[in-house]
């Protein structure tokens, strides 16, 4: 993405604790729905990556939570692709509600077989780092 | 069993609600984990049955919300067998928090192949509820 | 609603079990956000319902399975009213896949204050009912 | 606390995705309960320190996956004290499975008021940093 890809999920009530905040485990299944989608618009679908074989687990992660998130607030993340690589593609997230930044976060995925031995992408993924324009390719 | 089996489970932060009280969906991870360790005890770990070719799926549940949960809460699950069928086992629940009943629920599960096929349940398995008294078996 | 709401869910990577199916627990969580967003085509925020002092805490509930629900599918959850008395709300849910009928649900919503005791509703909010021509109604 | 203190969680079905490991987002939960029940050791229970006003949120994070951890595993979570301020707390954590290490996370705590805002602990709190013995202490 020459430009961050942009997916609004609203805050559910089970995704909240007791203060009322949007708790802080959650947000990585928003980060993992939101780069979903941002590989749906390159043309492919996670599960058709599974179904081939193909599997992209996460490596490492980082987050900074600047300010809560709340129950029925609308967070939109912005996707970005740091770093690409034939093994390893690096994310990088901003959550905003209504244009403020609310958190900062990080991803590494590592490219992996269904056994979960690392692997060398298949051609027409990396074909994504084309269209994608990272920061940071190497091939 | 020929009583209840009993199981305790804390209540973490992340599955309570803003009302700061056990989320009512959250109820099923704890009723799954309680018949988890009711197999245990019978001799089975569920994922060796996995392994083996042989899956449970909920069929159908139901719970009754008697008194809220809230967080940090030890909860005794109360987890018995109603009735045992060769493709079925129907579970009753009690939850608990210092003696007192919280909820009560009931759940419906089916024996199915890797492919989610209703089959009949191993020999090995079915011998479960002898040892466990079922209030109803249908051979 | 004199018709049911109809609301679009996407399954998560995260909602889904080891057999790669929306796990039984996560459709209440489902039932949760629909009902949220049948209740804001109504002209409420459920939000703004707790600021007031009127909380909505699920005291019963059923499901049944009919077909496994897989990662990525988009489920539509079809909403109606069944019942509607000045404590109480029954919702009845029916969960679709591409037409095809997944699973269907209910649930017993009651009206109580922050402190949990079950309260009479507010009219404004007995006014939905009137809208949404529940097929019972009990004054 | 002068060594790690050290907690075990049985992975739950419903925590693991469809490869059939512990969703990575499901690690934070862990390390939310392990650092509750170092707390507990100590002599604080966060319930109660909620209920007198004084919370802890994570204001950042961070964690490297180093091997799958799969469904049914007993996780034994090693928490440590790194940092210890009157506004923060520094975490890390190792995560081991039979002995191996599989993933390695820390995280930041910062002390608020039930509003939100920044607060400096109570000294009752900050007296945990003495008996537990941080790497690193500012006062």
């Amino acid at each position: 993405m020459s430009e961050a890809h942009e997916h609004e999920i609203r805050v559910r009530y089970v995704e909240c604790d007791p203060m009322g905040y949007l708790h802080h485990a959650k947000y990585f299944e928003y980060l993992e729905e939101a780069r979903t989608e941002a590989l749906r618009v390159q043309g492919f679908r996670y599960r058709d990556l599974e179904a081939s074989g193909v599997f992209f687990v996460v490596a490492k992660l980082s987050c900074r939570y600047h300010k809560p998130i709340s129950y029925d607030d609308v967070v939109t993340v912005e996707t970005s692709i740091d770093r690409f690589t034939r093994t390893r593609i690096d994310h990088e997230y901003r959550l905003l509600c209504e244009g403020q930044l609310m958190s900062e976060a990080a991803t590494t995925l590592a490219c992996v077989s269904r056994e979960g031995r690392p692997i060398v992408m298949p051609d027409h993924i990396w074909s994504i780092q084309q269209a994608s324009k990272p920061r940071r390719v190497d091939h």
